[in-house]
């Protein structure tokens, strides 16, 4: 346990591994100029009457503003407005440039597609060392149910719900076997899952689990050796994906063409190999949107997320796969 | 935009929707007995000096002690005390009971295991309707880096890094494919990637991808019918499939047992077969640790959370796959 006095960077560490969500916090000067700035020091206070808080440096240039503002508006901002917050926090003089705002209390310029937006009457102002406390009385609100935009650590975060069932897994009945909160298992039947959903469309292209991987992987580059197929394809071909590639060759869903120079052949799909892969692929893309819709928007885009920094983690081919 | 006098659930709601972390804050009673309460109205206040605030209902038990405590202590609850939050949240008296404390300023009593502490000395009291807002300066700190428990909407969350790939998806040439933060994409890859790692193994015992499933899916009950077998593999099991159960049985991996009644037949695992298959979820399992702790222990809960709700969206036979 440290003792004062501490360094202030560590003491601002320590207060950033609080988690907090993100305002802007806006008012219009008296000669009519909007004024706005990003502020994470908000919170609620009382209910009966309804009341807010947050606290601005003494140093800011909007002081003078907020001291004699009447009224004020917090917006908590959405997963959406990282960039908006950004601008907010900078200290340029036209942050409202472009920026899509409605009239409120008392002419307060009000911001779009917030989380929640509460319009104030300044109730106290307090002494708090280098800042001062604003307490504010709500006297309308508005909210609107969108994923939040999460500040902790000094980064922005997403938020997403807890489940507890990591915290009671499921064994088989056989010991030093897998729990079905195991990762493998649960990449795996993700993954079959996933394209399970497409099944019978594959049966209906006649097209095998393997040799859609391959037909998919050929869309990535206009032609492919085999070495790039085999990265392409996350090392999974063997010889069994050798015979599935002869066979499509034959079928007349990929073109293999030997290289003049002696050098390895190269795969392209055949305008028939594309349009059977357009689709497949364009029947897994309305998988994907069905998850996204049941999932969430934004716990989808956590789960890709994760998922990319997963293979960050144990794929470094990866990334060369997609370099042009 | 609603006009006040409101609704105090809407409102309630509204202010929700501000994402926070979770403090306890603990101090001691005048009698000796530690005093301790959950708190998610916490926030910094200032720098210099260092101060920061929270707020308790006037209508608290609490409120008549912490009003004459000279130090009290905030903690920063880590992702793992969840349960420890929702104890402090309780009006309960015997809250510390079996918690392990220890002795801080002025003896209040600090909890361990916190993202960060904050000891403090009671700076300014000010009203703010139904609640008194405490500013404390604060006097020692400490913290440790941990995941945070966060509240949002009523509910425990978690926050996890943002990543801006999903804002700048690479497409392959072939217009209308797949980008690289293609869900189904995503879910292969890492679902070969990760057992890509124990290719080596699998190779050495002499088993295909496809044989592994089915030797894993088989340690999930002591003995499956083709039915179960079918549905433990998510729906892959095809004609190929059965080749290779056929297979795995002439080499005395697997047993089957045709059922005297004229039912379907069974298969189980031989001791051959079991060991087979424990030695090669060991190494999956090694996988998983290392990814673990690559990604972080609170990415990768968030990452198999995740993986558990999308399955939930798309696989209902997975449930019944781990009822006894």
């Amino acid at each position: 346990m440290d003792d004062a006095p501490f360094d202030a960077r560590d003491f601002r560490q320590a207060l950033g591994s609080f988690a907090t969500g993100v305002t802007i916090i806006t008012t219009r000067a008296p000669d009519g100029e909007p004024l706005g700035l990003t502020v994470s020091s908000f919170n609620s206070v009382s209910l009966q009457p309804p009341l807010v808080l947050w606290s601005l440096a003494e140093s800011s240039f909007c002081l003078p503003v907020f001291k004699t503002a009447r009224n004020w508006a917090v917006h908590v901002l959405s997963s959406e407005q990282e960039a908006l917050s950004t601008r907010f926090a900078s200290s340029g003089t036209d942050k409202f440039n472009g920026v899509e705002i409605e009239d409120g209390l008392g002419g307060i310029p009000l911001l779009r597609n917030c989380t929640a937006r509460f319009q104030c009457e300044t109730a106290f102002q307090y002494q708090g060392g280098d800042h001062l406390i604003f307490v504010g009385e709500v006297k309308a609100f508005d909210r609107d149910p969108r994923a939040p935009l999460v500040f902790h650590g000094g980064r922005y975060a997403h938020a997403t719900q807890r489940d507890s069932r990591a915290d009671k897994p499921r064994s088989p009945y056989l010991a030093g076997s897998f729990s079905d909160n195991f990762l493998g298992y649960l990449l795996g039947r993700s993954h079959f899952q996933f394209f399970g959903q497409i099944k019978p469309l594959l049966e209906a292209e006649r097209l095998s689990d393997e040799e859609f991987y391959i037909l998919s992987t050929l869309t990535l580059k206009p032609q492919m050796t085999d070495a790039q197929l085999d990265a392409g394809m996350a090392g999974v071909l063997d010889e069994r994906s050798s015979t599935a590639l002869a066979s499509m060759v034959e079928r007349g869903l990929v073109q293999r063409d030997a290289d003049a120079q002696g050098g390895p052949a190269h795969y392209q799909l055949t305008s028939a190999g594309r349009e059977s892969a357009l689709r497949l692929i364009s029947a897994a893309k309305a998988v994907e949107s069905q998850v996204i819709e049941r999932l969430g928007s934004e716990e989808s885009a956590v789960l890709k997320s994760l998922l990319h920094r997963m293979l960050d983690c144990i794929d470094p081919a990866a990334e060369k796969l997609w370099q042009d």
